[in-house]
């Protein structure tokens, strides 16, 4: 018997009582991008402080300028192993539209959506408690089973992961010394399918802005302005509609300074998944890839940088008709980076674009939001080998390493500012509907999430 | 002395109770457009059923599917004096943003800004509350100094004007012979400035559509999706960005069939009058015309057709970045109408416009609103000659004729069902803030109004 079947064993044993913890953790409505559910961050974030501490790590809520960070230490029971941090977010998003949600979203429950499928319900379930609780669990069955853990662990859990993550950075400068280890591990990303584990390599940067555009000092009467005065919903469209070419291509200027083509090797990899248009966008009612003509949609979501518009607002937008010429409209406008593109060149870019279709009576306005470059992460490291193998493990089909769409900007501080190389995992499903009403998290992926982790322990730890 | 001398002077008398009268009316919430406010619409029209019937009005709150018309008749003094039916409506805009309301929108109040210029503040105090009570305190002024009226009157006041009538070609179909007099008298328009007094002769039609664009069937999450899913915003964007050419016009197929130019003698009328761009828009903090190049700003406003979005929302639009790709955005957009421009054609248009820029893989819907063709009076009536001379006697300077921006769809319904010409007369100023935030009317225009149609009906009935 293999030295962590006991261990796996007692993963298994847990898993009625791990469940309850998550829907603990669920329950608390720990949305960071709105300032009404402030204590609640802070709720979570004193849950999991307590959480750390019955695993007799040294935890503490920690300030920042926003919601808290969380930071636990443990020696683990074997001082030459590498010493390895872990990250998760405590933090989730909006929910509304409330009313598109089948039950209310921080009231978790266990469902059988086919025999033998169950899933576990809830906003944030997925994105992202979920999955941190496979690590916390995983720790927790090491613990009861040997006394003790594998190795030196140090964990990081943030609150505003969702919020663009502003006091990350300074608080990694302030805490450098104290967070500094061999490796970062982050649970917030993808399986490959239901059979197929994943660890992510590549993952696109950000950078969001929201515009503001502003014409007439107050709302104007279209019977009485119309066709004279400025119309800034108009001004708006204008702009946004020509962010994209007849291609598809985004036409900001310099815009695609730094993207390099992929590998011929790497599309050819990418090319033998089974991921095609129909399948990929089917999931979801659409067929058609919408983004730059003649490319795969992995390229597209994983290789290729985007400029998608992901809200707009101005004028009446109630029940009924208001014929009215609105005094402001504006819109959040996200890029997804990837490459060498520079964050602070694309949004300085954008902003210029913008004010030049701005005409001399009207104004604008930018808000900022997040700003982060893309990641790419080794394809054939010692750390990633490693996770592989012990993925491969577990799960009925071997792991693979894929690109990524989204961003998460820790993994470049992690390089960047505390020398470490991060290792993604995840077992998040592309169903998972994050960010969107009805998220889930597949039972399979929590139970065998905690599985994985005690299995990619075991291996580090070696 | 003239013999309605001791009847102007009845009406100065009055005013402080007029005003009062007028508030009690102001403090009613009668938002057509908004279902939550159906009751205070009922109460509107039961306390103007309570007015009427006060002066000797057989007055009746009268039901339709939607809001009540209220109807009332008087036989006047004078039987061989022609018949006027009055029309005005009890329905005001909606009162969003809130926040922008220096004052709460349904408590009215007497506010002096400048010393000697008093003005009524809040919602319908111009639109219509304020100018449809300029003829029934005219009439009351009257009755107390005549003991009746001076000629027969019908009252038909509405209240679903700013819902866009959907009741009132029924209603007025139902009750062709009741409502049929020798002219029409309606109070929802403006004065030339503080001092010349108007009659409008030119109404642009209104076409209203709301089109939902729809894409996939959730609401998905940028960085997994975006650049391979449709973004139904983008598609709006383009839809509307390209419903302008560079010169401003409207580039729907068959838009401008039915338009004509504005003949040259009116123009140059119309180039006398001191309404430059840098004026008209100067006073709500623009300078330069948006519409159609080479127009001047009266042109654009009387006598052109436009397009205009009035409200445009989709995506994440709270506090905060939410990066998500919509399932769905929408927008709300009108049309004036000139001239012989068909509604119906107008909408068939627009809609074939829309579908064809509807990806194969996404879906489009649309909601109706509205549908009024343009107006045009004639220019030298004896009806709109004998109030234009009542009018001169009123008020600083000489009446005017003049176009008008906006719609009134009953005007064509008055002439077309009910062979009756119309009278456009009113006392609202150009920065009443109608459909906007701190709404007020001039107390100049609520007492001189009174005044005016006290002159208009002794003129009439002579």
């Amino acid at each position: 018997m293999a030295v962590i079947t006991p261990v796996l064993e007692r993963a298994d044993a847990n898993l009625p009582q791990s469940l309850d913890r998550l829907f603990d953790l669920v329950r608390i409505q720990s949305i960071s991008t709105d300032p009404g559910f402030k204590a609640e961050c802070r709720k979570a974030a004193e849950w999991l402080v307590a959480e750390l501490r019955a695993l007799d790590f040294d935890a503490s809520l920690r300030e920042t300028p926003g919601h808290p960070m969380v930071v636990g230490h443990h020696a683990g029971a074997n001082p030459s192993a590498p010493h390895l941090l872990f990250y998760g977010h405590y933090d989730v998003q909006p929910v509304d539209p409330l009313d598109l949600w089948e039950a209310p979203p921080f009231e978790p429950a266990l469902k059988e959506v086919e025999p033998g499928q169950k899933v576990i319900t809830g906003r944030g379930t997925s994105d992202d408690k979920g999955q941190l609780m496979t690590f916390v669990e995983a720790l927790r069955a090491y613990k009861e089973t040997k006394g003790s853990l594998p190795c030196r662990i140090t964990i990081l859990f943030e609150g505003e992961e969702e919020s663009g993550s502003p006091s990350l950075k300074p608080f990694l400068e302030a805490n450098a010394a104290e967070l500094k280890a061999d490796y970062a591990l982050i649970c917030d990303t993808g399986m490959w399918d239901r059979e197929t584990p994943a660890i992510s390599a590549g993952l696109r940067g950000l950078v969001g802005e929201e515009v503001v555009v502003k014409a007439a000092d107050r709302d104007l009467h279209s019977g009485l302005y119309g066709g004279a005065a400025a119309n800034p919903i108009h001004i708006l469209a204008g702009i946004l509609a020509g962010l994209h070419d007849g291609t598809g291509r985004v036409t900001l200027e310099n815009f695609y300074d730094g993207v390099e083509e992929t590998p011929s090797d790497i599309r050819a990899m990418w090319s033998k998944l089974d991921r095609t248009a129909e399948k990929f966008l089917g999931e979801v009612g659409l067929s058609i890839p919408s983004g730059e003509k003649g490319r795969s949609v992995l390229e597209l979501t994983w290789a290729r940088p985007t400029a998608e518009v992901n809200g707009i607002v101005g004028g009446y937008t109630g029940e009924g008709f208001k014929t009215v010429i609105a005094s402001q409209a504006s819109a959040k406008v996200s890029f997804r980076l990837v490459g060498r593109q520079d964050p602070g060149k694309i949004r300085e870019s954008f902003r210029a674009y913008v004010r030049a279709r701005i005409p001399a009576d009207c104004s604008v306005e930018f808000h900022p939001h997040g700003g982060s470059p893309a990641i790419q992460l080794p394809y054939d490291s010692a750390l990633l080998n490693t996770a592989k193998a012990a993925l491969s493990e577990e799960w009925p089909k071997p792991a693979i390493v894929i690109g990524m769409g989204g961003s998460i900007p820790i993994v470049g501080d992690f390089q960047k500012m505390l020398g470490m190389e991060s290792l993604l995992v995840g077992f998040g499903l592309a169903d998972d509907r994050i960010h969107s009403p009805n998220e889930k998290y597949e039972l399979t992926s929590f139970h065998k999430g905690i599985r994985s982790w005690i299995r990619i322990l075991d291996a580090l730890a070696a």
